[in-house]
């Protein structure tokens, strides 16, 4: 199932995306997400994130093809970003001021579906609703010298998500791609992760309860180069579909 | 004016606090803030968190007193804090599986009135709702150890906030004094901060929008030392209140 938010009439709702027709549910994407009966095309609303986490957690370091020969950490590398960086499918990434050196990190988003806390790995899969695309957009010099990531990776717009959520999705035999001006520019497969989704789930609740909507940046595979004003950016993972953002300069 | 929220029969308000009076308003802290004309006795209500912020920044390094002879740092240095995280007057902070070095730090708390984005330092005492008193609970080896502070500063129960968002607070001359089990720990003046509130305000607003009810932790002065389980901790600042929380183990 694809689940989708979007606004229509300047209302904001929550459907099941089937093909071009959107079915409106009701309740919400953590509600009953029965189905009101009420349809219309894609084409008549503008996409907004697919759901509204009260935190996003970011996982760093979590293929060995981005970190090179350094060494795998020995647990998850957590960091938080916060909602207001969050930016759904069609909207510009902008360049904040002062920024000289922004890059994309196109990777696997994992959404969760209920009250998560103290969960073992084997527990944590049964609290994933669902996958989806993300930007993990950072800025290379801010996160080499600020204290902590917190503008490298949580300056607005700096979150791109979407377009939808996809239940069932089997990210064992899944991989991301990254474009640029639609060429391949970064390629990976989820197994490679040194943390995979339940893994991180499990690790994270032990510290912090992860609530309904929250979501995980799962990290970013190989090489990472820099964007520009005008550049479009697309995150493709089959089976969910591409998030695709353009840059913007302020 | 003190605003407090608070829980009583099983119904979360916000009120006006007027001695041990609570006058119950309508709107929510945000809205208009009218009196319903009903009133309680503090002595029947479950104070919560004071406000529901949509993120918690943090600043680090921002007392003289605090990072010794370290240079200061060019720009403030924040970081993010989840929701999750916070604790209402007189819950327990709860030490977290193989935690081991836990410091309190008592730090005034700026509480946002508006949208900002992108302000002047001039402008950005406008957007100040209030104050509170906020204990920014770490965990020194994870700390030192992690890649990022996210379950060092950000684990579950480790930030204690409260009890009252005080408006019309003169921060400049105001003061913030740490007690352990009565003994004070930990004392500072505001007017030592290396950047002061709207300091904090207007440089974080370059990067990151700042909405109603999301909260600044403004940075600790002095030196620190570990809590353990039965210890109460206070963070007092005159004007303000008392934030009063026991430490419990897991």
């Amino acid at each position: 199932m694809k689940y989708i938010r979007y606004s229509c009439d300047g209302k904001a709702s929550y459907g099941i995306l089937d093909g071009e027709t959107i079915k409106e549910i009701a309740g919400g994407l953590l509600g009953t997400r029965s189905e009101t009966g009420k349809t219309t095309s894609l084409r008549n609303v503008r996409l907004l994130c697919p759901c509204e986490p009260t935190k996003i957690l970011a996982v760093g370091w979590n293929y060995q093809s981005h970190i090179s020969t350094r060494k795998p950490p020995s647990n998850p590398e957590i960091f938080f970003v916060p909602p207001s960086a969050l930016l759904p499918q069609g909207e510009d990434i902008v360049l904040p001021p002062g920024a000289s050196n922004v890059h994309y990190e196109g990777e696997l988003v994992v959404v969760i579906g209920k009250e998560t806390r103290q969960v073992t790995v084997a527990e944590a899969e049964e609290n994933i609703l669902g996958f989806t695309c993300g930007n993990d957009v950072s800025e290379r010099e801010w996160q080499k010298n600020d204290l902590q990531w917190w503008r490298a990776k949580g300056s607005d717009t700096f979150a791109p998500m979407g377009p939808a959520i996809v239940t069932g999705f089997d990210w064992r035999h899944g991989r991301v791609e990254t474009r640029v001006n639609g060429s391949v520019v970064q390629e990976g497969e989820f197994r490679e992760m040194l943390f995979n989704p339940p893994a991180i789930i499990s690790y994270a609740s032990q510290y912090v309860t992860l609530l309904p909507g929250d979501i995980i940046y799962t990290g970013t595979p190989g090489t990472t180069a820099a964007i520009k004003a005008g550049d479009q950016v697309e995150v493709n993972i089959p089976g969910i579909g591409v998030l695709r953002n353009k840059v913007a300069a302020k």
